[in-house]
């Protein structure tokens, strides 16, 4: 199939775009990462969000460590073309890196960023190597 | 009031952060921009968005064209400190320049976006200019 799509998007000076992922139920925003090309068709193609580790600097299927994939229910783009939105369900019901629900838990009240999100487990627990594992 | 909270964000090189807008009612995104320092602070100073027009190179105050202002309701950063998360009451219900609700209206279908949003009032009619005016 034609990946003309693709060309809709405005791709930064890297090849990126930051893409949302925002629970499909609940409306929640769970967390912001980036996408390349391949990235974001293999999102489409395989209904999970792959993403760009910018910092690792190589294509992360989301979920592949800690079981947490995300199951693509939509896919949006801006007036610009220069920001994805997923709407998604949340395997495990972890999107962030700290084990909590959402990226999202900080929260500015009276010129301090106040935590107020629960961590739902721990990361050790959610990265831990199984034995003679990778 | 100390602006200590400021330095928490991860600001990028140009000294700018992503902003995402959501209603904070409905849960639904509305809209991405950016903030620098000074957009920030005054977003919490005034409980009304303000960005940073990169295309202008200048402050941006939602709404002082359009009317379509942004009460802030909460601010989030997320946990990598470079996201901000706006929970906002949208003035008008048209956050989009195109007239519509949201900026996301454009859905990907069998490989082709497809715009899914009406256009709620003309883009002529939010822009118009007071005969006179500036």
């Amino acid at each position: 199939m034609s990946d003309i799509w693709l060309n809709k998007v405005n791709w930064s000076e890297e090849g990126l775009v930051p893409a949302i992922a925002q629970d499909a139920v609940t409306g929640r925003v769970l967390m912001v990462a980036w996408m390349d090309r391949e990235a974001l068709k293999l999102t489409w193609q395989t209904n999970e969000a792959v993403y760009w580790s910018r910092s690792r600097k190589k294509l992360w299927h989301k979920g592949e460590e800690s079981g947490h994939y995300q199951k693509i229910k939509e896919i949006l783009l801006d007036c610009d073309g220069d920001v994805i939105l997923l709407k998604i369900e949340q395997l495990g019901g972890i999107a962030c890196h700290t084990g909590r629900e959402s990226c999202f838990y900080s929260r500015l009240e009276s010129g301090c960023w106040k935590e107020v999100d629960p961590v739902l487990k721990s990361p050790g627990e959610i990265y831990k190597k199984e034995p003679g594992g990778k």
